[in-house]
């Protein structure tokens, strides 16, 4: 690493001859794969931008134009030669740096990002503030073939297509694979530009065309505007769109890189380049499995990713594609559906199972819930796999498409609360308080794995849309029924019943307290409450809640304690508090839940913790409220 | 009208000779006219749609083939046509029939729309479940070019064209205009397609080339995969996505609409026709000016919309849209954005007078939200003027692109709360609920008109993303000062201070009350307060709360009435109680405002008055609540 440890900024970068490059890429490649095998975070796609972030730091003059990496889990290069080489130790740690580019960290991060599909928009945003003010500055966006299978990087490129006037750089960083495999037409589409035999020989054919042509016809030719291109080889898609199409070209190889980067530059204007790289590159077992080394934890670099020994308790995830294959084994109505997260959300087995019910439609979650509406509109059981943070990208399909017309649509959330090393930008805190507005929607959330699995019987038997919450992660190892029994819709269980005040001599003025646990949050509470003498109550049920239950414990509970791993703004504790306030019970109510702002990563339990959420938190937050009553 | 008369069902339509078609083009299209006139309505994408709505009855076998109108206010055709001819004199008006097509309304009516470009999503869906049952169905999605700008039906293009087996027809309704002209490289393309001579000279060319090519390059050609077509004339974006494209045909010509759906049914697969049509075919006014005929309320078919006389109240998109021209003016740094709605969020003027700084970005919510974020990163200033019920599309956008990272922008929310006609899929109940939970997320009520723009002034001075959301229509008439001088973030004003209960010696046990208004609702509110000696507040903020002021009146009153027009669950009101509940105060809180149902069509002031929240209404929650305590 002698030529590495020298890179403090960009500017290092552009003092090197073309040589040192190729040995600055092979020092930075190396780099990696030692940081992330020790910290964990994303390899595959970072091994192969290591050279596409050399040739634009060197091309380009960083910040003053700007960069943005679209998701951004390939940024590490990008970190690395930004200044936070030593910072890559603490990558994803509590008060490490980020997975993802944030424009709090440096100056070099133009736009935060980590959801997908972001780039092209806010390149677009920042190009025509320069050129508003006469600035020459150069806006790239860099994006992955399956990011741009997003509406919004289509509705971007079409806005960017018909402006005039501002120099954007959109760099497709085709590497044929988002997360899972790609899917969609366009895919297929890149595959054939991709195909560099093909790409060649259009264009030969074109050249060979032009000098057989007749000249009246070449005169034609010439006027047919708009599609001329098409005559003279394959007139891309990009370039239907209003850009000029570059490439494909080697994105390994710097001399390849550089030079078209170089002219790209000078001509600036709306350019499209299209880059080939591989996943994992220069990383034999990244590239044999690009998927298994996507997002690793710790590895021994020599001897890779090794398969955990012992067993394990099964995560949420696990639980959900279970009881997926189960159940459509029991039903055949039940269609699995995912936008482009198949292993994440645990759907490998299914796809395996039920090819012909499978749908992976690409990063479109605005069309993955409304092609569910579709299906239930036909009488068959949709279930979409999606993480919590990513169903804010179709909230209007499921108010609009799914609840208005209340179709039958089960919503499997993953990854609802906190979500550890990835951070604030895929914090699952919102959820219920986005879903609870929304009539005719159902909202559960498991306290254990056993749970997750009678509540997903329960929301998919359930005839209208429903959805069940769950953390990243495993759970307490509840032992899993193979069940696929429901539960009462809108049912509560009284885990602890605390002893009644009467009985206990409590001294007056004191109050029996009921704890209302939503999820997983019950174990620390039930352990809080049988401290405490509290009763203990797992709800399952955020909307509807069990009202009737409320009602009893009302009248033999004085003061309420409502917990959840979500925000408490709107969320399931205030749902607690409007039933019993359109009542005319004025009970005290103390909500435990995420605070009203975005938690950065770090573990998830230390989180917990320092947000007052595990057992002693629990304690000592309910002892400070009960001064007040 | 003597033949339409006779139409019961689409099956009277397939009876019909193809002379008799043509006169039932003639007589729907002066039904829609006639009809349209009286209940006011959408006209003239109705006009357009007269014929093809014909020829898709004629020749499709519906309902049990699948016709989704995306948008859906081009369905009146489709209305009138599938047995609801009479019920036409009660469209959006209580209790009759919608604007938009809707399950419940008719088996014809194969998915409910309203918002743009769901109909692919939806149709693949469906066509999925045929292709699973082994059904021989045909799906239909009946598309604009401006809807066919949004992302979401890039996502199910994308999709669908990836998927085999299956009958899809996707036909593209061209009329170059979507409610505001069109925008976007997508529609410059289109314009492309869509010259017939452009389109033919292309064709003939491949002929030609053809025809003049040695056979060696013939067979190199034809094994040039994919782009094959390329060579022989333009291949298609459309194609270039998996579908077959035929076209571009007259949508107004039943001889070339009908023989082309026939050609198609019977192909089967994947198949995108792409036809053109007029706004307003058939009515010389409308033909001309398809914008104000786009959604006219009622008026004379022959002398047409006529300029209302006399003052009328400037409605709040009036007041926005002077406000934005006022700071534009004083501020370089303001760029106004719309998604395709400048005459329905008043920024016709601002285009004129700042058409550097207006940006209309298509139907394309979510890049309008990240579009912003990136203008706002470079030290300029962002106004995105859009729907209340459309910012659902980017609800991800405001809170990974722009609230995250604590970005500068401003979001002017029009139709917030009840909307009238339009009815529940436009519904702006949510906005409170889910940007409460926002971290950062400034949230402003304005109560009249001049309450609006200084809340402007106040969000737009705000260094941090915050909104502004404000009711359809007009409110009392307040005089609106021409002021760019802001209110304090989050102090509400005592507008009302109910005499103390000592002074008035009001009886033991009997609370003061204070009534907490947030938005227009402030109005009856001061009435109804008047009337009974409570005190009335105009909250102004949403978020932050003016907590202190809450403190100060929780000490000097016994009871509070939180009322908002927006949706209880997770709202204004629950705000308040969340606050009231951390701080240890449990006095009763009454929320009033729009329960957790979908509320139909009808008019404002009914539907408000119907949910108790004219003063008549809310004095009768008060004194049914106060029985409580």
């Amino acid at each position: 690493m002698q030529l590495l440890s020298t890179i403090q900024s960009p500017e290092d970068v552009r003092h090197l001859n073309r040589q040192q490059l190729n040995v600055l890429s092979k020092e930075l490649r190396a780099y990696i794969i030692e940081s992330v095998s020790k910290t964990g975070g994303h390899l595959s796609s970072n091994l192969g931008t290591v050279e596409l972030t050399i040739a634009l730091h060197y091309v380009f003059n960083t910040p003053y134009d700007r960069i943005i990496w679209d998701v951004g889990h390939q940024s590490y290069p990008h970190k690395i030669l930004t200044g936070r080489r030593e910072a890559m130790a603490t990558l994803r740690q509590k008060g490490g740096i980020s997975g993802f580019p944030k424009r709090s960290e440096s100056d070099y991060d133009a736009f935060g990002t980590a959801h997908s599909s972001t780039s092209i928009s806010a390149a677009l945003g920042m190009a025509v503030v320069s050129r508003y003010k006469g600035d020459q500055r150069q806006h790239i966006a860099v994006i992955g073939d399956g990011a741009m299978t997003a509406g919004m990087a289509f509705e971007a490129l079409n806005n960017a297509g018909d402006t005039s006037g501002i120099n954007l750089l959109v760099i497709l960083n085709d590497n044929d694979m988002s997360i899972s495999p790609p899917v969609g037409a366009l895919n297929k589409y890149l595959t054939q530009l991709m195909s560099g035999s093909i790409a060649k020989d259009a264009h030969d054919i074109g050249k060979a065309v032009l000098e057989q042509l007749p000249s009246p016809i070449m005169d034609i030719a010439r006027k047919v505007k708009g599609h001329a291109k098409s005559m003279m080889g394959p007139a891309t898609l990009f370039e239907d769109l209003g850009f000029n199409y570059s490439g494909p070209i080697d994105g390994h190889d710097l001399d390849a890189l550089i030079p078209t980067l170089e002219n790209l530059k000078n001509l600036g204007g709306l350019q499209f380049l299209h880059i080939i790289t591989k996943k994992g590159q220069g990383y034999k077992l990244a590239e044999a499995d690009p998927v298994l080394y996507h997002g690793p934890g710790k590895f021994d670099p020599a001897l890779g990713i090794q398969a955990k020994k012992g067993e394990s308790k099964p995560t949420f995830t696990q639980v959900f594609g279970q009881w997926l294959c189960d159940q459509a084994k029991a039903d055949e109505r039940l269609m699995g559906i995912t936008p482009a997260m198949r292993e994440g959300s645990g759907l490998v087995q299914f796809e395996q199972l039920f090819p012909e019910r499978y749908f992976d439609v690409g990063i479109a979650e605005q069309h993955a819930v409304t092609f569910a509406a579709g299906i239930a509109c036909e009488g068959f059981k949709p279930v979409v796999a999606i993480y919590s943070t990513f169903l804010q990208r179709a909230y209007d399909q499921v108010i609009h498409d799914v609840a208005l017309q209340n179709l039958d649509v089960t919503f499997a959330l993953d990854r609802a609360g906190i979500v550890g090393a990835d951070g604030a930008t895929h914090a699952g805190n919102y959820d219920i308080a986005f879903l609870r507005c929304i009539p005719h929607m159902v909202i559960t959330m498991p306290s254990d794995e056993n749970e997750c699995r009678l509540l997903l019987n329960t929301c998919y038997q359930y005839q209208g849309p429903a959805s069940v919450r769950y953390p990243r992660g495993s759970g307490i190892g509840a032992c899993v029924e193979a069940t696929l029994a429901a539960v009462p819709v809108g049912k509560a269980v009284v885990r602890y019943e605390a002893p009644s005040l009467v009985d206990t001599h409590h001294v007056d003025g004191d109050k029996r307290i009921a704890i209302l646990a939503f999820g997983t949050l019950l174990h620390p509470a039930l352990v809080a409450g049988q401290e405490i003498g509290a009763t203990v109550v797992d709800m399952r049920f955020v909307k509807p809640l069990d009202e009737a239950l409320l009602l009893t414990l009302a009248k033999t509970h004085g003061a309420f304690v409502t917990i959840e791993e979500g925000c408490i703004m709107g969320g399931a504790g205030s749902a607690v508090a409007e039933f019993f306030q359109s009542q005319g019970i004025y009970h005290p109510v103390l909500h435990l839940g995420l605070p009203d702002q975005f938690i950065d990563h770090g573990e998830q339990q230390s989180i917990l913790a320092e947000l007052g959420l595990d057992t002693k938190g629990i304690l000592l937050q309910i002892a400070s409220w009960k001064k007040t009553f």
